[in-house]
Formats: C-alpha cells, structure tokens, sequence
C-alpha cells in the first residue's frame, strides 16, 4: 500500500495514554502481530496473543494499559485503554486514503440519457451507464462500469463499485454499498411447462434494497414475478449470494457468501445464515433464526431455533447423529454380537 | 414503477366477461392480495387464497366467474375464465413497457470492429465491445457493456443483459435470453500436473448454446478443451451456475441457481436439478431424471431416477434414511439395553 | 470455430513417425473420436476408446505406433511416440490462433488516469479504466473492460479477460490468468453488532495474487481487514469460487468451481479441494490435505488427510458410513427382532 502514516499522525489518531520506546519510521501498513513486517503497525486486541508482541517486527505496537513488556530497539509501544478501538479509528482514517471521496460531477466517459436525474453532488464515474428515466440521489458514487437501468432509483450517499449492474426500475435506498459484479433485479426464474416447453413467465416486478444494505460482489437479486423482492433494511450479504424473486428478507439479516434462497421465501429480522445455506422456495424463517453453514431448509422455522445439517434439525440433535453416525461401524457389530449370542442361545429361533 | 395502466387499458387487455364495483384510479403495479396496496391490480389465481380477497387493499381484482363477494367502495372486480392467464396477458404487456424495445443500430460509444458483422435489425448498446469476425443476428438486442468476443456468433431475437460476456468463437443460437453477468465461454479448468507445478492445458474448444436458452445472471459456462461444451435447446440455466468444459447439457432441462456441473459430463433431456446440485464429471444424467436441492452426484443416473441427498440416493430411500437418522440416539439405547439384559442373563458370556 | 489447418500443417506440427491412408481436406476441429466429424482432427489418447478408432468420422487422426488397423477412404491416420503430446502442441498453436496476441498500447476508449503507470508493451484494450498510481507491467493484457483501481499493481505477462476487476492496492504477480467477471480485492465482510445493528468494520487491507495463478470467472476474492489476503504461487481456482478476508491459500492448491472459503483461515501447499466444498474459518487445512465434493470442514485438518462430508471426515470411514447409513432400515428391523426375541424369552423383563 502507498500508505504512509508519520508516527506523529499515528499518536494523534490513537491518542496513548502512555508510550514506551521510540521509532523513526514512517508506517505503510496495518498486519497481526505474527505477520508484521517493519513499517507496518499491529496490536494486541485480543489477549491471547500477548505471547507474539515480544517477538513481532511491527515498528508500533498498539498496546492495552496494563501490558508490560518493553520493546525492541526502533520499536514504539503505544499504551490505550482499547487497542480495538483505537485500530478502529486507524482503519476509518486509511479508509478515506484508499478511497478518497471522487469530486461531483460526471466523467465525460459516461452515458447519461438526457432523462436521468443526477444529483449535483453524486459522482458518476467513467463508462457508467444511466439509462432514461433513472435517478440518482445525493452523494451517491458510481464508482465506474456501473449500470442503472431505466426508471432505477438509487438514493442518497451509496457506493456502487464497478461493474454492478441495477436493472430496470429497481429501487435502492439510502447509503446502500453494492460491491463489483452485483446484479440487482435479474429476470426471476420462473416457467410453465407446456407441450414439452418450458415458456417463460414474464418477470415485471422490481427489487427494492433497503437503507444501509450491502450485498457483496458477484450476488445476484432477482426481479420479482410481480410486486417486490425485498432486501431489508440494514441486512448484511455477502459473496456470490443468491436471492430468488419474490422472497422478503427482513432487517438485519445476516447472509454468508454462496447462499442461496428460493422464491417467494419469507426471512424475517435478524436471520443468520451461515456459507452456501440453501433455503426452499415458499417458506417462512422465523425472526433470529442461525443455520449453520450448507444447512439445507426446506420447511418453515420458528423464530429463534438454531438449525444445522441437510435437511436442517435442531443444532444439538443435529451434532448428536453427526457423533453417533460416526459410530454405525461399531453399531452394526454390536447388532451381530447380539444376534451371534441369541442363535447360540435359542439355536431354534 | 412509472406503469400506468388506466381502468380502459385493464379491460381491453383483460377483457373481463362480468364486472362488480367501481374505480377510478390507474393501474400503476400489481401485487399479491395480501400486499397489493391502493393503485395495485391483484388477482385469485389459487382457490387457497380466496379468503384475502375481501381485505385485499388491491384497486382492482381479476377473479375467477365463480367468484361472488362484493369489493369496496372505489374497487373493480373483473371476473373471468381464467384469471392466470388473464395476469399473464397483463404482465406480457408489463413487460414490453418495462423494456420497450431499443431502435435498431449501433450506439456511438460501443466499440465495433471493423471486421464485425452486425445485422440491420440489431440494437447494439452503449459501450458494448464487438470483435473481429463476431456476428450479431437480426433483432437481437446486445443492452449495454456486452463484450462478444472474436468471432463469436449470436444469433437472431437474443437478449444480452448488461455486462454479459460471450467469448471467441463460441456460437449462441435464437432467442437466447442472457442475464447480466454471464459469462460463455471461459476457459475450461485443466492441468497437468508436472515436476511439482500444474501445468496449463490449453482450452481451444467452443461453447454453443442452442436455441431458446436462457441463462441467469452471473453463471458460468466454460468452453471445451476441444470440441463443445453445448447447452441443449430450450434449457432454463438460473443464476450463480456453473457449467465445466465439454459437458453437454440436453434439451429442456431445468438448472436451479447454484448448480455445479463438472467436465466432460452428459445431461440428456428433460433434466431438472435443484438448488445447489453438485455432479461429478465424466458421468451421465439419463433423460428426466430429477434431483433434490443440495443433492451430490458422482454417479451415472438412470432415466427418470429421483434422487437425493449426497451421494444421491433414490428419493424414498433418502427420505426413509432422514427420519431413520434422527432416531439414532433411540435405536442406541435400545441396543444398550439388549446388551444389558443379555449380561444379566448370561453373565459368563 | 475459424480455425483452418492444412494437412501439412498439421504433419508439421505433429511430425508423425509414420503415416497411413490420405486426407485432402484441411482440419477445421478437433473433436474426441465419437464427435469428430469429417474435418475434424481427433486422437487416441487412452487405449480405453481404441474400439471407437475404426468408426471415427475424423478426416485425421493421431494414433499410437503401435495402432495397426486401416484408415477409411479419405482419411489420414499420422502414428506418433504420445498423442497426447502431439495433441498438447496442436492445442498450443490453436490457442495462438483463437487469441492472437493483442498489438501494444492503449485502446482509445480506456480511461487511463494520468497518474497510471502502462507498461510501453501492456495492451489495455477498449473500455478499460486505469486509475491513478496503478502499474500494469510489461506484456500484460486487460482485454477489454477490465476495471484496476488506485494504486493497484499488475506485474508483466498477465491476462485480464473482459469485465475482471482488480480493487484499490491490490497487487497481481507475473503470469496470472483472471477470467471474465473475476473481482479481486471486495470488501472482507466483518461487521460489529451494535444496538440492533451491524456496523461495518472497515475493510482495508489488500489481495495479493501471486506469480502463475490463474482465476476462474466470476470467482471473488476479499481484501483483507488489514494485511493480506494472499493467493500462492502457482493456485489455481475454478469459476465461481469465493476467498474470505485474511486467508491464505498456499502454493500450487487446486480450488473447483464453488468453493467457498471462510475469513482468516490457512490452506497449506498443495491443497485440492473437490466442487462447493465449504472450509469455516480461523483454521488450518494442512499441506497436500485433499477434500472430496460438497465437504464442510470446520476443524484444523492434518496435512496429507483425505476427507468428505460434512462435517468432513477421514474418506474411509466416511464411504464406510455411507453404505452403513443406506442399511439403517435393515438394523432397525434386526433390532426389534431382537427386542422381540427378548420379549417372548423373557416376557417379565
């Protein structure tokens, strides 16, 4: 990283309480104890790791108030109350020096119909394209590459990185992050079969994104058949997810890359699923529900359970059958023991 | 949406044989009993659902003639033969004004090589990329950003979504719908594995995607190491899938989003496989077979096999195995207890 | 495909020890021998198909020395050490032919940032974005449409196909493949939950890619908290493949299509992952550890280990529970006889 904090701006961010030792370089980079190289800033968050600060070639070593070890020579230990907190801080700060905010304005490279609606202070980035009809809201960015279809509204203080693509109509919120690849408002997949065929079932519903969704790169958002699918509002989703038209997922979900729901699905608040989940179609998954990874649901949750394995059960009698499974071998000899003894027994039965 | 449907249009395209109430608002979107909100045409497709239609906050309401409560002030209901196809009459109208089709001819930002072919009858979008000896086909329509790489082929009344990418050589037939994100023709995934190091096998094969196709956004289909990888005629392929190199996938079959195929594996017709299906390579699919969601196949499936669960199992075995599973910790105990019992009787054993 | 060779060509490329028979045609495919079609040229690459060699349709094809029956009229047997060698060279020369190498410089539609460095050999083809402070090293080639953010460097002899994305900081080695749609370098996905909602924890390391790696379309792969996120020298990942935050996939590791892997966990070298298998995260996989299809690891895995399922388990004793799991109805049956065996024997217990 071209990054470059003087020790310095670094205790002016951090703000220790107390510091031990001294460094003169300038640091480029943030890592964990173990990865740190000189130049680069680490910290003890967590305490189980106290036993890597010795040993770490990080130049500043971020540091709660009660450790006591003394650093190496050109090493500077920073003391705070909350090391995590004050790398917080230090990540918010290096978030604005990778991604600077971009001036207003519209690159010259982009296509804008005459009928879209930019707000001044949004930025549209080179190759962007911002079909008739579509609007966009206030300090909104289009990094570059990205695609508004026609009548899409897109509100105020997004982040659309490139490549993603909104499609026609489709209603995002207010500081909405959409990272690169994603495809919000897909045909949804939908046909009847007749003589042999499978005809198409048109797809003229929309997709509304809530306030403070991001969805990661590559998902997919199907369009629904009619009416809404819906993302709510703060929802978390992560890689290459998929959401089929028509389903609901409620507030502050909790999705893990590779899931994927079926249509017409119904998720409500705070749902966590965990990598490559898959959900049926036409189901209903209670407020707080956690499935564990490749979980695999195909029936209405009540709200709160915890679920695992495919198809899903609850989790403690889900790990329980995955012990015993591990035992069939041993099931299966014990069985024929007892049979062995019953013949010897009752050699007539 | 921006739809406006007026009360007139509704009926000239519904063609209602008998009519209760009165409204005098336009259509402006459609929506389920249950959601559908003033300004919404709703509809009983499914007899289950009849005891929404009172309550149904829907302006108007396409119901079956059989139908026979009263709708509120300032509701229309529309009664007819049948309400599914009178809603899909509805949506294909939806759905030309959603997209209204593009003028033909070539944006002035896409870029087109000279040597490319494009039929009169195209609509090429902004910022498309057209190679050397490509060929695009009358009335197809390539959105915005498609790539087509050298001379790939496209045939007549396709649909290329934004960001779609067709890659050298590879041949898409008629009236193949495309979503955004697709990409056709990426290289197989081979190596050899040589001194330690896996080496690349080149992939000089083709894709081709036959007629009527339809592919979900962001799925993958790799080109063959030689020859073809083909996706049948009239095959529905949803998002996220992804298909190896050298498969051949038949005519008419259904790949929920998620599905994994790998190389050199045959599909025969009629196929349908579930969400997150995973199947093995070099095998073969009979014709009609079906798998349930999440299902592993590494084997070869006899025609109009149900299966499912990994490794697949026939569909009534897998279900018995599934309730059988969850009574392990039963069936344990119960083997517990013989043993018990046969200690007390023979204690010497 | 355009691809024409001449016979003499082909005799040139080949240099076969001993030919049989004659062909005029030129060869406009390679095909396996059940698909070849007059024009086409295939080979005998395993004895397993000898039986088909006779019956090919093949106008040439490339055979063992040791293969001794009769080419058909117009048909041209050339006889060769290694098909399969000859084939690879055949292979290498079309591969040239379907991509020619692109001329040095940059398309007049890129948006090149002033402050980029392009290397006076890179092509960047049209409709690229380049923005300030990135490096794109000598001999490498962004196809079209490729997106590299601030400051990201592209080391020499790399291939972007259309529509990659490299983020902001990311680093690319020499040699490295991204196929179509690949995004390098989206947010890790970490949040804190905080009053009812997940904030976001800033995202702001990097991905390094390392030298002759090659990327499967649409795979994802997530920056870092802070740090690395790093993919080793000589990986190879499949399409649709997702990499969390703070992994660290070692050297020469094979990843297929729809693998997904957790945030901060450790794949050693050589490490072969089957289709959509999961890895959870915060562990280690250990050196050559090989996983079958649809696997979910969520523990520490000792180098050399050969798992399946999920969770995952030693192969053997996985398969083994496998077969016991479909004989679950039988012992179920066989220990209620012995029950009732009990029962008659001792009707008082």
């Amino acid at each position: 990283m071209r990054i470059v904090f003087t020790i310095d701006e670094i205790c002016a961010i951090v703000a220790p309480q107390r510091t031990t030792g001294a460094a003169v370089d300038s640091i480029r980079g943030i890592a964990s104890l173990a990865q740190a190289q000189p130049g680069d800033l680490s910290f003890l968050g967590n305490p189980k790791y106290k036993a890597q600060v010795p040993s770490s070639r990080a130049t500043v070593v971020v540091l709660p108030l009660s450790y006591d070890g003394r650093p190496q020579p050109g090493q500077l230990y920073l003391h705070v109350d909350n090391p995590s907190l004050a790398l917080a801080r230090l990540c918010a700060r290096l978030e604005q020096s990778l991604w600077p905010r971009p001036v207003p304005g519209v690159h010259p490279s982009a296509v804008i119909s005459p009928g879209a609606q930019i707000a001044s202070t949004a930025h549209i980035g080179p190759l962007c394209v911002v079909e008739e009809g579509a609007v966009v809201g206030e300090g909104t960015i289009l990094h570059a590459s990205v695609f508004v279809g026609r009548n899409a509204r897109i509100g105020g203080q997004c982040w659309l990185m490139p490549k993603v693509v909104v499609a026609t109509e489709c209603v995002i919120g207010q500081r909405v992050r959409l990272h690169s690849g994603v495809v919000i408002g897909s045909d949804g997949f939908g046909y009847e079969f007749i003589g042999g065929r499978h005809e198409k079932v048109p797809q003229v519903g929309i997709v509304v994104v809530e306030d403070d969704v991001e969805i990661g790169a590559n998902s997919t958002i199907d369009r629904a058949r009619f009416g809404r699918t819906i993302i709510g509002e703060g929802t978390k989703i992560d890689n290459l997810v998929q959401i089929g038209h028509n389903t609901i997922i409620g507030k502050h979900c909790i999705l893990v890359s590779q899931v994927g729901i079926s249509g017409s699905t119904t998720l409500e608040d705070y749902v966590v699923l965990g990598g490559q989940v898959g959900v049926g179609g036409h189901i209903t998954i209670g407020k707080g529900v956690k499935a564990g990874g490749q979980a695999g649901i195909s029936t209405d949750l009540a709200p709160g359970s915890y679920v695992n394995g495919t198809p899903a059960l609850p989790y403690i009698l889900e790990r329980r059958i995955g012990v015993l499974k591990q035992r069939l071998p041993e099931l299966f000899r014990r069985v024929e023991a007892l049979e062995k003894q019953r013949e010897k027994s009752f050699p007539s039965s």
